[in-house]
């Protein structure tokens, strides 16, 4: 099975890097299931439901969110009707929406999706670790999912890192979100999951994480209030990952970053052939 | 000028990916100078005088540090002893080194380093925006240095994008350290200073940030004191950024990552050939 | 019923202030019930099998802990045998002990006590208001105790604030501990829960919140790293509050702060004579 | 001479407590010089010019701000036009306003105040030690004031109190504001610069911190957006420290805390009658 994931989408440039490749891509490389977070897609803050759509018109399965999830407000009430957004499952009880979801890929692999966000140095969430936990063994013990896909949305590298060994043979991918800066650190891991740190975001790279350079540098300068933050406009970069998940097992058999257009370096599953 | 950056140095595995590679790729890529994030090489916790000689002997021409910088107490004089050894620039004044000197590469070229922390989740510590900027103004009005390398050792991608952008064409290169992942977002900024969010570890990737895996997964699982952290053992992954720079202008003309050795996909600065 | 709350008992200052008067106080107090915080009891670090012991013997009913709660090792294991030593409600499942308990009085009332941590600038625990609600809920239902006392471990005040109102009318005190400095602004909130922000620290207060003043003071000036902490030695000042609790409803009638010995200006719960 | 310095006016409430009773108290009390944290007195989130006006004619000497210092920013641009009002001495150079000055009580007395804010756990700033050390430095070489008032706007009790023994014997008094909750540790340190650590708001006490409560409550139960911070209306408490400063030495000899209306239990400085 070919599994796509896209880091945190960024704005108009991050949509139109998304909208303008994945359908393309979604066919070349017969991808089985792709999912996007999608936080900051709105204006660099949150989702709004026609954003959603079209994000899930233009290839994407299921979308991911973090702890921008309820920045545009319309997200607190969408997203109890459309069961492919997800928002951080460890969200207090009460929280509307879902953290997680089991989905049919065309080919009838079933996918199971949980988006689930750090606590060091954010929001005072519960345990994410437990809260996996619960849930893999939940999904274990039925044989529910085929494969099973976590976006660690994480500030820092060992929430992740350890998170992902945590649960490393029991997931076929655990990809990073949050920081906005794609990781060069794509691996299988020793039991046969799928890890990186950060997918990246889809945006435009010449920024301060996906933002115009002027007010975030200023905001470290002074201590004054300001402007409002606002997305860059340049060319996007599509960032993600991919994997290849062995039928059966369930588990990662190759893995390799994605990144196509804009400023930083292109690559691609290159077992996947040219995109 | 070809100038190389390698980040934080974990424990044997980082310390023997060093001296079993620096010393070969000095000479087959004939490098200008090679400056090299050391904050964790002693057992993960800071560094010692026998093993900074031991990476400047390797071909290191500077050893940059960061929030671990005194973790082993003979630091503290040993720093004053060692004008090749930098600490953070934006320490309290009267903390013991120095944060930034002008060193002599071997081709007759003046190279200015910089190491500079950041705030954001970190220890709290002067400004290093206003830090860098007294330096590079000092360094630029005295036309001191041939090319200027700034080592930003913090913990947020914002943080270090906001203060490559602002010492954007007045620096060579500013490289990110201390989140122990590297990332894939090496460009020339568009004034012209190289740039990458963190370098990533010279150490082995089947670990969290460098630890053996069970102590840190049990500190999330579990609130109680427990073990000591010791770096992990297996094959480190030499991991770092090269960049060409032009004399005259001191700014960047290519940027590449290297990581060779270890889990890691291996990559190199195809501009100076296979290492 | 008369309940009394001290405050974080912090090294021999603060275990002298306690053995020397409290068994004086219970007498002519006729006091119902004592709690007393003791994370900082043993060298301002945690708490030994011995000490807490000597706490209890002294007229301590129960003690409660906090963030410094398994500092001293033994306490890992103690804990299980002890059940009138109490750790923080909300670690997570596993943790070694219990956070609440329900205990007789010498009078035959049935006094529950509940020790919870907050979560804002400290450790990333499960949800304090959702571990207290739930446990309110048990016991309200149960009509289980004559008395409900909480330990709210936090930070900031506003947390503590907030939790003191969310268990308002359900709770007959919520005393705040952790800042070592107490708060002058106990008072009966609208639905009858006594409250005091902090209750203060049983130690000497010519210090750093306990400690010795010169090494915090360093850390403060300077980034690198010293001495150990070690407990201020001077007089301790006995500090707590007082609540009547009437029976029937286990609400608060009055309340007032305690301040016994040492630096600080001296008071009492006046409705309850000279001490 | 008599100080008097009053906590965070915190919206409507907090400035009545001040208007209503302050003109009457500096008659009857023979104030010699009056300072105000007022940083939440413009509905809770900084001050206006009318605000500030308001405050200076009821009494107020000296306005000290703090994190919200420009919450209004009318503020950016008044606070040059305003030397009795001051914000944070360590914010970066180049931010509007003082952070200190020396003024003429009506005695003919000269007050220096400085306003410096806390690191941790706040906003990354320059070292308030090293700020203030300078200041009294350049004060005490000088000659220049008969007695000087620090408030220290910080969040923990660790960082005030350290802040306070680092300079005591150099001033009259360190006050501590922004926690919102008047602490119950004044006294005189060991070289006489009186302290305490928080001076407590001028507000309503049946809030969370000044605000109403439902949405600070709201948030820590649920991590959705919701409706905005508004200040409680209830009779406000008006919350200070009076000390008594001693001509030629500069230093404390007596000290008090002050506290009337609302809900809190009330008290005054003994040594100066009844108000
Ligand atoms: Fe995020
Ligand atoms: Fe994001
Ligand atoms: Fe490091
Ligand atoms: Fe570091
Ligand atoms: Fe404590
Ligand atoms: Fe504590
Ligand atoms: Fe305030
Ligand atoms: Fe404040």
């Amino acid at each position: 099975m070919r599994l796509l994931f896209l880091g945190d989408v960024v704005g108009r440039s991050g949509r139109e890097a998304l909208t303008s490749r994945l359908p393309g891509l979604r066919e070349v490389w017969r991808l089985d299931f792709v999912v996007v977070n999608a936080e900051n897609a709105a204006g660099g803050f949150g989702i709004t439901e026609a954003i959603c759509e079209e994000l899930l018109e233009a290839g994407a399965d299921c979308i991911t969110l973090g702890n921008h999830a309820f920045d545009q407000r319309e997200a607190l009430s969408y997203i109890n009707r459309q069961p492919r957004l997800l928002r951080p499952l460890n969200y207090p009880s009460g929280t509307p929406g879902r953290g997680a979801g089991i989905f049919d890929a065309a080919s009838g692999a079933r996918i199971y999706v949980a988006n689930v966000q750090g606590r060091v140095f954010m929001e005072q969430l519960d345990d994410p670790f437990a809260a996996i936990d619960r849930e893999l063994k939940r999904i274990g013990d039925a044989h529910e999912a085929d494969a099973i896909l976590i976006d660690m949305h994480a500030e820092t590298t060992a929430e992740k890192m350890a998170l992902a060994h945590f649960v490393d043979g029991r997931a076929s991918l655990v990809a990073g979100s949050h920081t906005h800066a794609p990781t060069a650190d794509a691996q299988i891991l020793v039991k046969g999951t799928g890890y990186i740190s950060d997918a990246g975001m889809c945006g435009d790279y010449d920024s301060v994480i996906g933002m115009r350079k002027e007010e975030p540098i200023r905001r470290f300068l002074e201590k004054t209030p300001g402007a409002r933050y606002e997305p860059a406009t340049g060319e996007g970069t599509l960032c993600g990952v991919g994997v290849d998940v062995e039928r059966g097992t369930g588990l990662a058999v190759r893995i390799a970053p994605l990144r196509l257009g804009g400023r930083l370096s292109q690559c691609w599953p290159e077992f996947w052939g040219a995109p």
